[in-house]
């Protein structure tokens, strides 16, 4: 497909020095008519271990999410309905951690997580450790739009969600045989009968689907929803709920969603992160990512990437593992990716 | 006590203009040895209303809080300790919405909400929605020392906590006579039977304890703690155990704590937001305080203030409501204020 641009004239707030003078600059940007970022987490996800129906598999799930958010976003759909339903699509396969391929809790239990953000006012919604939700992220944005809160955990965002005609099902929905599997290895690990590979290991940690979008009207949606690490205990929540940490969206920077090692995205806030440096630092989204993804996280040996896009539907999907299920799509323009070699 | 400070030269990063060369600067300044501020909640607290005895209630208690805490960073303790058992003085007195004082869910119970964040490293514990902990701020430490999560929610954090030696109580503890009232003024508003007043809808959205301390280690610490929202629904969770919403603590910008109507510090990200503005603005802490509470926040409708500490032991006790409950101590200097006419 031809691209279509829209050439838009606005203003940028340029910083100058140190002092507190901002000038105005009018500069003129391309952006194009919409833009849309998916990931399926991060890990060990190395070529050498991958069959090719595998491979293709995921390259079809992702080319398949993509199709579904650009399909609203060409006909002037909105951003959270192109998150919404894209996620949707991806909490529906097994081949990803959220929705139907969620991980096992040490309980033998599904607990999800979810939140979206709109980047226009900066609303969100979020849900934390349900068990009964098909999908978490359609629950998310019911929180988002029908309730004054943006948090809701366990029982009672079930309970919301239910009474807001989000569907409901039978928790034996979420049990899938290679994520049993996965825990049973996990717990004989740790009662010291087995011992995980070192890449088993890091990749119980991970896991997760994401996608931002930006639509006609230029407004960004960012999304994010799992089932977790696999063996956690003592409802652990990651950082797929916490706006700021897994999920931020904000018009005037930028959207992310992350997926990785959930702990260290909380404490560095790392969404937040990436739009604050753009917002405070005046750095382009491409520095912001690769600053705390590369830079910052990597120091500190937080493992995991993002996916995020800007105003002028410039696209980041930054990663420090060995892989990461990638993809997007803007008019004329289409990139799926899984492996890192493919940069 | 004569003021002890001790004279530290340090290397300050010092942005000049928007390009990417960054001059150092080395600067002479005076930190004192330890420092500490706290909060009991920002709201409508007008004199008018206040009695003497209530005004002299909250005075004693900042200031008793306070005693707790400097003794500690007297004596060469960290800052974690400080803040961890200043709190705990907070959650045992009824004055405030935390701990003793926990305000009512909407089916009658009391769900607390804690975090705390160390920040030499940046490790972080929180639990969210616990019922029968004594002291959340406790069970947010054990989460940060004793396990390798940030935040656990309900039944598994309370299970962890009792694992940890943390204090279990029955959840009847926490019944008091004024939040129960105040619950069934909101209960009875809700069914249209009464209407409350514009302070009293206001401030079932407000209360909170907090501390921050910076010792003689030169490490800070954050802590929050909260009852949450009278009526509130749905296990919803607040800033409060939000790690960058309502806690947040890094040794190279600062460690702030929150109060206010949570939904609006976790989309604005408030605590981190205040430290990214000094990491990437090169701004002050007074300054970005100042501009995420007074500014930013005001223009978005969110109520509530802040306190917090930097490395030179400035403090920050920036508020856009009526009162905040708020004191801080360094060596030589004392200062307890309830209203906004004290500043």
């Amino acid at each position: 497909m031809k691209q279509l641009t829209l050439i838009i004239t606005f203003c940028c707030l340029v910083m100058i020095g140190c002092n507190d003078s901002p000038r105005l600059k009018t500069v003129k940007v391309e952006r194009p008519k919409y833009t849309i970022v998916i990931h399926g987490g991060a890990g060990t996800i190395l070529k050498k271990n991958m069959t090719p129906q595998k491979d293709k598999a995921y390259r079809d799930a992702l080319n398949e999410a993509l199709n579904i958010g650009e399909s609203i976003l060409k006909l002037g759909g909105s951003s959270i309905d192109a998150v919404e339903k894209t996620i949707n699509f991806m909490e529906n396969s097994d081949l990803f951690n959220a929705g139907k391929g969620a991980v096992f809790t040490h309980e033998g239990k599904n607990e999800m997580d979810a939140s979206i953000m709109y980047g226009k006012d900066q609303n969100a919604g979020a849900v934390g450790g349900v068990t009964n939700i098909k999908h978490p992220i359609s629950a998310a944005r019911a929180v988002l739009e029908k309730s004054e809160h943006v948090m809701m955990a366990g029982k009672g965002a079930e309970d919301f969600a239910e009474k807001n005609g989000i569907e409901i099902v039978d928790p034996a929905y979420f049990k899938t045989e290679r994520r049993w599997n996965s825990l049973q290895k996990a717990l004989k690990s740790e009662k010291g009968e087995s011992v995980l590979s070192e890449d088993e290991d890091k990749d119980k940690k991970h896991g997760t689907v994401g996608c931002v979008a930006l639509d006609q009207d230029g407004n960004i949606t960012a999304g994010t929803s799992t089932g977790g690490m696999t063996n956690k205990k003592y409802n652990r929540l990651g950082d797929s709920p916490i706006i700021g940490a897994g999920t931020f969206a904000d018009n005037a920077t930028c959207g992310v969603s992350c997926t990785g090692h959930g702990e260290f995205f909380i404490r560095y806030t790392v969404a937040r992160d990436i739009a604050a440096m753009m917002e405070y630092g005046g750095k382009s989204l491409a520095e912001s990512a690769h600053y705390v993804i590369n830079e910052k996280l990597v120091e500190k040996g937080g493992a995991g990437g993002i996916v995020a896009l800007d105003q002028e539907g410039n696209v980041a999907m930054d990663f420090n593992t060995e892989g990461m299920y990638r993809a997007y799509s803007k008019p004329g323009e289409r990139v799926v990716k899984i492996y890192k070699e493919e940069d």
